[in-house]
């Protein structure tokens, strides 16, 4: 593409922007990004955009309707003001999970999204370990999936860790963790929710070994860490040596950090997608980069070169 | 038009919502409209409204994100669960001050909600006293757009002020202004910065007669009050008796109405277009209720009546 | 809906369209589909749908492009003869399983079609089964996607198996095959493949316990049989006391029908959103018929009733 | 931008058009532009356009129908000609006065036309003093929307009147006046409709001291100009020296320019957004080009510069 | 269609308008249809018009662009006006010549016509021979496409002429002659121009045999004549007895109608889809009125029948 | 256009791609287009995209609903996969002859095929010799639009042919075959059913003379060649010396061929637009290959040069 090479970043997570434009050998670009008195957000890009390739990274992670209705008003302010080509890069897809409808009359909120975004403008997507792979259908314009499972799993195989056992902790996330298995070689255990007759009550089960074993469970992203901890203490009961996490988005809600801090795992290892904060050594969570794996992304985008070697 | 009458409201005004729906003696539809634990909004309708013409009403006052994006999913949910029709009634209409560019490179934010309205689904609009009339050619679905004048210039005739002027707080709303004292009959003046030269500071004018008049303070919303205030004062320094204000919109920032009471206007009028809060007498700010009038609109809308009986 | 309710169908599967119609009393809809002599598909309605609220059965099976044009061609033909709405049936959705990009230069061919059916002029989709749940989200217009499962585990509860056992064939069916054995309380045990290291040749692993267990192996689809007979050798290996298989789309490839025959299945459970033939009783093949729920969906459609009833 | 530029004239305004490309040192695109003895307009272009970037200068001025249509087909006929970017440049945008209902049951024209312009195929807009700034927002392209302001201000600067007012002649346009005299430092005065008492006669109001003063009418068209010739009456009236009269557009509907000279305007001045004839001097209306401004617009879009040097 | 039925009519054929509201026994529907003084159109609808089944009756005949912009905007008044229905009822289809390039860079103003009219937001279409009938796919929406042949070959065959011949005027029309002759049975001929050999002079030739019959040409419009003159001459050269036009639009440019008068064609007849005025009589053109097919065509729309009783 | 120019053929005329991609000097590029063992149609394009002009050349020739998928699914992984722009390149455009509606209730499927074309993706159509010019504004993004006519022309001047006469096979390809005659200078004749009077039934008629002449039947193409074969049988029974047929496109559906052989057919002059095989010399039918014209015609495309030279 021939315009210039522009990296723009709203309030979610200017630190990951910085460090992808520290990367890329560009400054991030100047514009105002901020709120009204009365709470509208206020946009304003400052550096002449026309004809230019341009890069917006924000997450939209909590406070999560702040963060997209920045990040469409950027996309719809870029798009007037001539950019050749607006990307939206968005390190975490909030609305991610509401990719279906579960009950009747609820929305699909992860397709209203990417409406919302392509109606905005945008010209393309960048983004990576979306809950659901087929959220890429929900956009008709061009979608860069990343993985961080080659950071991560790197990362595992560089603990060197005898006879692991690959964990879901539930049902519907197996796939993710099969996949993740491929990569460093291990077992498989799944914990799923069960009803021994109908109309009981529901329990965690556990299928698969674990006994005398290293488990990591591996998920797309912690919230609240329920799930995850009451896993961990399973996990254990059933024998299991040690415990890890593994998860690309950490999203801790308010009180996830302390209560994983207090739990069993021995460590937490995520990525920088969302801001993650200081404390986090004392609740044994690795918080590890992607910022030099979207700035290749960008690149490659940018010179028109095949994305592909950043998948293995 | 045939199916069932239904209005439905998110968390932005459920007492004018409520009083909607008393005045068209229907119950408000059940539905769910929260929050998940990691911020996002949750949206559940509970009544079934298939082949239903359903009102959604939401202002999209702060935090109009937020209340925005409520409004979005509520919409997608509705026409997901196959509603005949979903008419959007935005009693206030936020971002609409954003109608135009002011410098480059900004958004045009009250056309990409407009827009974004739209793409989640809504099939008509009912609003009131839009901050430019053109935001209605911003939709190109039909738009019902009420006034509060009748209402607001009924409550101040009824206060038989002898010789009222009105008065516009800046250059840009004398147009709203000068219709309004039609419907009183009444005097005319301006407040308007302005630079005695080119490259002095800008100053506060005023530009008309208000000596001892009484002078009625005209604008579309408040906000911090900050222009009203030093309006109020600069109208009793010129002589002016007594000074109202009236406005359809009080979206009353933090400090607003505090300061409002210890400012010397004798009374502030507004609607309830956003929820107003019991402080206001103290404040001397008064309330009008714009809820017989949306229901009124609603019913002719819902039976194919003409609007216009509710213009004069 | 005020309009009259019409039935059409395509050639993929008029039994099942028939048994749709005659469960709602009316006649099919008359109408051409055929081919022209260049091989081009034919279509045209003998009926007059003017006003109608009509609903095209069109499962999009093998042939599928054939079948898929037909569909489209139908709509369009409703549409431009000024049906007031057309409800596309698709009891299969043909390229379900493309509905992301595994590799990179992909279609996501489920996504495709969904806006092929759109551009074609549907106002509305009735499914059942999808291969993934997030392709109701590929659609914007409303969506009615039934459960097969009330069916099937009525059924299969109906065996009184005693301490049955749900195996999920891969590890990305394991949410499908867990939520099915809620219905009917059982054990759960997955089928994955698997590398002991990294960079060895994939093997096929079983997770959870089968031994003296009756298996119940659960999927969506069975298409070539591959899957599903490799992991009933396996279930008998590790000691189930007999498999069952259980689907709800039967697409059986050419000899899929006679592998099964061959294999150690001890009944196979399909449902007729597919065309069975006559052959299965040999290979002990069951097939339940989805028309009753299809036709009760449609009236509800029509009606403008609640279809939460369905899913329980 | 890489393709080569190009400028198109419609039959509206090829005297700008050819001023235009005079300036920008090209010679205006070869297009045959006329009409079918039928009464339908007939568009060919002559020079190859493939990967070029095309202005297309079309004023809608009267007959405002009809260069419209010569707009919409041109555009249109670039498109299908491979044109890699089509800009419209309206120096004049008819129908800009419609872009809102005054009453109920009206067209908003100016949205109307602005979704024709898109549907024709227009990739961006240029154009110069909207009525209403809005307008912008009923574009989803970009639009660059041009000031005469520093054009005519400069140009009464240059006369050195002692003391000026600048006078609104509406409750409308006082905002545009208050701009206006933000850059030359002047008084304020307004000229509005007004009853004594609800339900009397209207009849003109002057608010604002005018007095001994100089006058300068600002206005952003001039049509019939019985409004300029009754407010210039009236300035006199209340003791103005002398009035002037600034507006950007000179649409001059019949008789109008005889009235001006003989009304009690001293100097009359207009751009030629649209074309100004040769009897302008007889009654004392200057015309000041926007050719300049325009080229260098073109010029900037062109190269993916800034415009923001155009507004200051 | 439950809502009520109105027609309205712009400028362009008041009396077809008038005869077709008076054989469906409502009144025209109340509205404005005129110009500004600038030459803007200006529409307002005087009736309410929520929720009913809306006919405009617009021929875009000349002034074509007027007339065009009057029916734009009239859809558009409606549409906002919330019309449930609005169907743009178009007896003469201007720009259906312009249905293709005939060379390189040219618009396909049919096919933007077309465009426009979906943008205005028109539902449906009903019009009658098209030029070409491909036209009716530029349209997505419903097209009902009336045929005036029945009533046309009604009324020749009603001068039982005997063994007449039907001549197409040119190479492209002999479909229309020929499946008009189907009607009336009768031999047929073929004016086309041609040349010799290659780069000689074009020249008008005659295919078939007209000695001693009569001659009737068969077109879909009449405009200037010439074409129509020329082959009557030629016609009589070749031996025919005597020469009858028929054609659906009489569209008589300038002169065409007193150049047909000294013509040797012994009658003209042509429809009212545009309006014919008084001198025709001497000029042996007569009019049949194609008002009772447009309103049985309504009225069948209205009332969801079938239209093919319409095309025998 | 500055990206790399690539060529992709589907699979349903590989041949005349690859001539193509030759005489460009490029190669094919890498694309895995074939069948799951479901039927559904399996894309991977196996080379790197981003940025570059692709053209994907692909007749929908039979089995027409297979290349037709094909082509969609195509033209989607290239959009999804960066392409700057995809031409679709399609010499036999299946589905033309359905381009209006015949009788009620039919599709316009022509014009359906456009739409799931666009819909799809591509960004601009090149094409040959469309059964009705109007189809090219069934798009409304650029169609180039070749003829083979002075290919076909030139072939048949070569032969010398003394004094020939060109004849049409239908009523409605007269114009078709004037415009060729316009090439080579011949006579005309027309064949065309008629019915000596109404309802008796039809049959074929001769107008025109071929009398000891060589009749050159012109068509845009032969299917099952039964209207060929039995005009060639008149036109010997009516004196024609010999009988030549020049299509575009041979379709041939099965038997074709044989019954041509068997035909009084001295030639039959074709081009690959659709594959041609082995057996045509026995059938006397020649192929002339459109490949240097689609080659020349990209390349122009591709470098933003005219076509204009290539219609002459």
């Amino acid at each position: 593409m021939d315009g210039r090479l522009l990296v723009f970043s709203g309030n979610a997570n200017v630190e990951l922007a910085s460090e992808i434009a520290a990367d890329l050998n560009v400054n991030l670009g100047r514009a105002l990004v901020g709120s009204f008195k009365n709470g509208e957000t206020r946009v304003k890009i400052e550096d002449n955009v026309r004809g230019c390739d341009v890069f917006v990274v924000q997450p939209t992670c909590p406070p999560v309707n702040h963060h997209l209705m920045e990040l469409l008003l950027m996309i719809d302010a870029l798009r007037r003001a001539s950019a050749a080509r607006v990307t939206a890069v968005i390190p975490y897809y909030g609305y991610a999970k509401q990719e279906k409808k579960t009950a009747g009359r609820e929305p699909i909120s992860a397709k209203l999204v990417a409406n919302l975004i392509c109606t905005a403008g945008a010209d393309r997507i960048l983004t990576i370990d979306l809950h659901a792979p087929a959220i890429e259908g929900f956009f008709d314009v061009p979608v860069d999936h990343l993985q961080a499972a080659p950071l991560l799993a790197g990362y595992m195989s560089s603990l060197h860790i005898p006879d692991p056992v690959i964990v879901s902790p539930d049902a519907g996330g197996v796939g993710r963790a099969n996949r993740f298995r491929e990569r460093i070689g291990a077992g498989l255990a799944i914990l799923a929710k069960q009803r021994p007759e109908p109309d009981t009550a529901e329990m965690l089960e556990m299928v698969g070994e674990v006994e005398g074993r290293t488990a990591i469970i591996v998920d797309d992203m912690i919230s609240t860490g329920g799930t995850l901890i009451e896993a961990a203490a399973m996990l254990r009961e059933r024998g299991a040596k040690e415990v890890y996490a593994v998860a690309t988005h950490g999203v801790f809600s308010p009180d996830a950090v302390a209560s994983i801090g207090q739990s069993r795992l021995v460590e937490t290892i995520v990525t920088n997608t969302i801001p993650q904060h200081d404390n986090h050594q004392q609740a044994r969570i690795s918080v590890i980069s992607v910022a030099p794996l979207f700035a290749e992304a960008i690149m490659r985008i940018h010179k028109d070169l095949s994305l592909s070697v950043l998948f293995s």
